[in-house]
């Protein structure tokens, strides 16, 4: 048994100990380092670029401008490729623009034998700019005559709406009806690793990328489309990557370097962010304005849920529409017996552009979905659970969506359990006392439910081979890609299960080369281990019932009567022995029976899954200083089968931890008159820290899910979503004052305790207390 | 149709453009470089060491001696894996050694942060050493009294025999009978890029071994073996290489480099060898003495023919006596009705080890047998083709060593071709008018058999993988090694002859990686277009076969309606035309139906085929200055059918080429007392240039080898295997000397004109003439 066990992660001592090896340190002998212009407005035209000066600077091998670049458009968002045309993602970027649609758009790159020639160099280009007036927000983006960032597009990336049930009249019937608008930030990934990537030919028409990507496959597709060249000719190598968050499901760097080695004849060419270039120039989270309609009934029956959505995807569309897209599917599952209606667009601005996040628009939805949640129990007078508790989904229920039932659903164990081991009713007596005063506490509750991949949006497809080395260990290669969050260790462990053998048999190659690496999109979605469980799993079962036929040519024996156990071959009474090692060995090299024993799967996954959880938060607030104390946070995750609880609790602290970061102090900040950006640093850009990190507990429901090999359903994304409104909630259950709009920091709770006239309130009476 | 047609080399441009990149080109960002500390003597023992002014060298960051090595005796030949124990090789070698077997034998190593800083060290260290009297040629090997090279040893390596038919009857009833004894000498292989491999560790008990090596897969079982780590956690890599010709068929550096990465915490460490250490530390073709016996009646029939090799294989065993073993084997297709026996022994000595080299034996003893058949022929009164014509195998022969049929021998049409197309008859006439003075001409022929593999010696395996691409191209992934030999190519061909599309539509992945790569021993043995083409042709069925089941699922048509002809699947009217491009975007991007389209096969390979060819050559002998002119050189070839004509041509131009330069000119000469090497370097060592090659012509006669999955052979090492007896033939027919001894220098052919009394004869004459 290996599946539900805590192995320790495989690249665990290779990571601490630094052996592991990332692009930048892959780096060929003469390479050559290239840095790209950004421009200096947020929106108007580059009317004159000179680059002689910067070209005239020793070392400096070639300045590339708008003039030089392919006029392909092509879209970068890290989707499968879709069959269907108008399913495809906005073709609206080049590789350099003389087009300025947000500040720090790439307006040339320089190429030298060294990062500090080419930074020299770049400041020697002089560019005029025409500048137009920035349009930051829904409302000066479609106004009728906005100007227009991306022709004939009337700054409109994409709309769409779904009813089930209907809305109006459920809402007109209603005992109550509540209203809410929620406004979410701008938030960058700020993974460990910015963006990397380099790229050299081998071959006349060959081109070799290294990158720190999640998504090398979908990578290989993009650069083809970009520089219209055959997809074969190029060859896309992921090896460890420092993190990603979906801002590495994006074809950022790789159609450049590709680009540049071909012009420049081949010889290596790296491109390699700043952190500074990574915060406002690559993608960011996207802010969404949502405004939600609900309905209850007196008993606590949701009747009626309606979502209206603004999302801002910046100048580029990237993932573009897709977020908010998905956001509004993902969130029915939580609550598919009211009747649901959404309604969403996206829109193009003068900010940098949005892409996919951890969430991909969940995070902001469920913000607004579970603010208004909150507000309707207190509406009621019901608690919070208890409200949830009668309108969450049940295993069987069904997704009125889709129209298909959903095979497991754990929310509400989730609830009791949460409830339970939070000691939700007695902290709740015990806040009484805190209710008023300077110092408050409150508890707030959030729910979420979220998919196992993008089927039926995209195609869902994951591939795997694996080999019996002759020391009887096997070799495991995956197209998913292990981008720091455990998913080559998972697999491992599902190969190892299905083989029967130990975990520490298996090596899985955790370099991705789209060469010789089965097929699969990539991470993103949640998918890894749901959508290639299956593949993994029947991978196990070929290559097992292979090495049982050798062993059965062997012994002469029924495969049949045989199995796999530990390291060995053996029959029902253990009275045979083969070790794998002696089979493999004789295998390979018998003179005339046996082969190399291999097996490969690749497999299209047609169902989802569905994904449930909680947080419940106890909140410390002190009025005057604006300052909020978490005293504890726990999350209780429906995922199914849990493969590897170590793990598994690994993701939920650090989605947790990501959740309450950018529901408090994360937020990119642009001039709003000008678009500029202030923050592009760290030092600026207040992402917290493990400082900041309250002590986060997790807890998990294992239901089983049963369209998955193991059981098992999504993990890596969930643990934020419900983090920020709990927040939200417990402040209010707090204070009273509900904080609609992110981050929820100190300088935003001073305008709202300000305006809801805490802050006098409390003043006097705290100073009196001091003077006693 | 791709089989059969000179498709350009896939390698090609980029190998003229400098854009392959070899292993050195690929070395890591602060790779350290470690250097080796050869012996200056030849036998002996190393009694003190001094390392430490060495180790205080700035920059220098170890020093290792025989004291800190693993004492795994292990052997370095690039033999598959053999399950019987009494097959293996001889484990023979440490990394380092204290007891010096050879001059340049390795006794400490240095690795510092660059090449210069680790040469500085190297001479810092102190040795000490007691000497012991060389022991150089077979008596004084095998002289009771002689100092064990190898404890227990006997300095005895190897030894065996065969008899097919009785000899000693066939002599005594025979109407003629003659003797003959040859010697062949120390010659190196001289490929263009020299041994190099560097090694890092991604982890904490994974190796990267990145190698210019011909073996992969088995270079990963010898380091295992030599360092006592599982072979699982091995990767060894060969990316493009720059020759081998055998040399690299031993794993020479690599255990070295993964023990030092091993000790230095996993940094990359580079081992280069210069081209003085290549020649006389790595490895040589052995040195053969070989006495024959041969038995002809008057009609011409040869009755019987006894060879008694001894093999010299220097201070290590290395491929040791299984060159001697496969040359005797190899000889047999070639007269399988004489009666034949072979007896042979492989000796130590402190000369330089000699390994694998491009004909593996079979150059010495062709060298042998071929000039004893002229001398043969001459006693007749024979002509040289005539007498071949009598006695070489027919198609349906039975090898008398194996017993088996021999299924295609075209030896016969090659030497009516030959007579033909080099105009032998003709010539022969011509040569008339220069039989005596001090120009002479002369014409040679001398015949050949060979192997295609080492099957029933070794296990003969091959494997391939093909994927599928979305643009409807097929990448190849073998575990074949292209070592500049055109293997990729060619597999490119059989690959697309079997899948219906055009070669251009193929891309092979060049570099094996034996995490991923298909097993397969690699590149030795003429295999690779025989074994390899098994397991392509069936890999290429099996994807053909999945492409035309996806096509069936599309168009709704059975797939036995269906073929593929360039890029499209068409029906037999070809109305129906699907392009592989569209058929692949549906197999991967479909949502629901279709899955990446892969395909693999590892295949055994029991059977073996003969390639037969012969040498036809005219020289020009100047008397007096002992100067030898080759007017016309011609290879015809029996390989079967021709893959490619052009590559097929390059590999005879090439084997002609080398043929020539180690009959004439090659040499690697020790000091006949003390062992010592004195030409280790290509201003001594005296190796053919384009500048000495003559017109070389070849060409094939096509048999059809029915084992083979497109009726072909070997051809690989062939090409030079007939070329030092032809011309030794020719200089015998023009001077009426008898070479039997290499190389056939003006040195040699100086004493042996002398002693002939050739030069007193000319000499007067011609200068009479001068003087006229």
């Amino acid at each position: 048994m290996s599946v539900g066990l805590s192995q320790e992660r495989l690249d665990a001592k290779a990571k601490v100990t630094g052996r592991c090896r990332f692009t930048g340190d892959l780096a060929l002998p003469g390479t050559r380092i290239a840095k790209y212009l950004h421009s200096t407005i947020a929106h108007g035209r580059v009317v004159d670029i000179d680059t002689s000066e910067a070209m005239s600077v020793t070392g400096v091998e070639a300045v590339f401008t708008f003039a030089d670049i392919p006029k392909i458009p092509f879209a970068t968002a890290g989707h499968a490729f879709n069959l269907d045309p108008a399913a495809r993602d906005k073709e609206d970027r080049l590789l350099l623009t003389d087009h300025i649609r947000y500040h720090g758009d790439e307006i040339a790159i320089v190429v030298a034998v060294d990062g500090l020639t080419a930074s020299k160099a770049l400041k020697k280009i002089k560019v005029t700019y025409e500048e137009y007036p920035a349009i930051l927000n829904h409302d000066q983006a479609l106004d009728e005559k906005a100007t227009e960032l991306h022709e004939g597009s009337g700054n409109r990336v994409g709309e769409h709406n779904y009813q089930c049930g209907d809305v109006q009249a459920a809402i007109a019937e209603a005992d109550h009806s509540l209203t809410g608008q929620f406004q979410t930030q701008m938030v960058q990934h700020c993974h460990m690793e910015n963006h990397i990537a380099w790229a050299y030919m081998d071959d006349t028409d060959h081109i070799v990328i290294m990158s720190s990507t999640q998504i090398p496959h979908i990578c290989r597709r993009i650069v083809s489309q970009a520089l219209d060249i055959p997809m074969s000719t190029i060859q896309v190598i992921k090896p460890a990557i420092g993190g990603g968050f979906g801002n590495k499901q994006d074809v950022v760097l790789e159609p450049m370097v590709a680009f540049l080695t071909k012009k420049l004849g081949g010889v290596p060419v790296m491109l390699e962010l700043t952190r500074e270039e990574g915060l406002s120039s690559t993608r960011i989270r996207h802010p969404f304005r949502v405004n939600v309609d609900c309905a209850v009934n007196n008993d606590g029956t949701l009747k009626a849920l309606a979502m209206d959505v603004s999302s801002n995807t910046g100048g580029y569309a990237s993932h573009g529409h897709s977020i908010a897209k998905a956001a509004g599917s993902k969130v029915v599952p939580l609550y598919p017996n009211a009747a649901l209606s959404y309604q969403a667009i996206t829109h193009y601005s003068n900010l940098p552009s949005a892409g996919a996040m951890r969430g991909y628009g969940s995070p902001q939805l469920v913000y607004a979905v579970e603010s208004i949640m909150e507000d309707a129990a207190r509406k009621l007078g019901m608690d919070s659970i208890d409200f949830r508790m009668k309108n969450v989904a049940q295993t069987g229920d069904t997704n009125p969506l889709t129209g298909k039932v959903i095979e497991s659903a754990g929310i509400r164990e989730c609830l009791i359990k949460g409830r339970e081991t939070f000691g939700w009713d007695q902290k709740k007596q015990e806040h009484q006392a805190f209710k008023s005063g300077n110092i408050r506490r409150g508890l707030g509750l959030a729910c979420f439910s979220y998919g196992s991949g993008t089927y039926p949006a995209s195609v869902e497809i994951a591939g795997a081979r694996m080999i019996l080395n002759q020391d009887g260990r096997v070799t495991v290669q995956i197209g998913a890609t292990e981008i720091g969050q455990g998913s080559d260790t998972v697999i491992a462990q599902m190969a190892a299960e299905r083989l029967g053998i130990p975990v520490s048999a298996i090596r899985v190659v955790s370099t991705q080369d789209t060469d010789t690496t089965p097929f699969d999109p990539g991470s993103f979605a949640s998918r890894q281990t749901y959508i290639v469980c299956q593949a993994v799993a029947e991978t196990g079962d070929l290559l097992r019932q292979r090495i049982l036929e050798h062993a059965s040519t062997m012994l002469e024996l029924p495969a049949e009567q045989l199995t796999i156990s530990k390291d060995a071959v053996v029959n029902g009474d253990k009275t045979v022995h083969l070790s794998l090692n002696e089979l493999a060995l004789d295998a390979y090299y018998h003179k005339t029976r046996g082969q190399q024993l291999t097996a490969e799967v690749s497999r299209k996954v047609t169902t989802n899954a569905y994904s449930y959880g909680c947080t419940l938060i106890e909140v410390e607030v002190d009025i005057e200083l604006c300052q909020l104390s978490i005293l504890g946070i726990h999350n209780i995750h429906d995922s199914g089968k849990i493969i590897n609880p170590d793990l598994a609790a690994g993701q939920v602290y650090g989605g947790v931890g990501m959740g309450i970061s950018g529901a408090l102090s994360e937020e990119l900040l642009a001039d709003p008159e000008t678009g500029w950006i202030y923050n592009n640093n760290l030092l600026d850009y207040k992402i917290a820290t493990m400082m900041d990190a309250p002590d986060i507990s997790c807890d998990f429901v294992e239901t089983h899910e049963p369209t998955a090999a193991f059981g098992n359903k999504s993990l890596g994304e969930p643990p934020l979503l419900s983090v920020a409104p709990a927040i939200r909630n417990a402040i209010l259950d707090a204070t009273g004052v509900a904080m609609n709009q992110l981050p929820m920091s100190p300088k935003a709770l001073f305008t709202a305790f300000r305006d809801a006239g805490l802050l006098d309130s409390v003043r006097p009476q705290e100073r009196a207390h001091v003077s006693h």
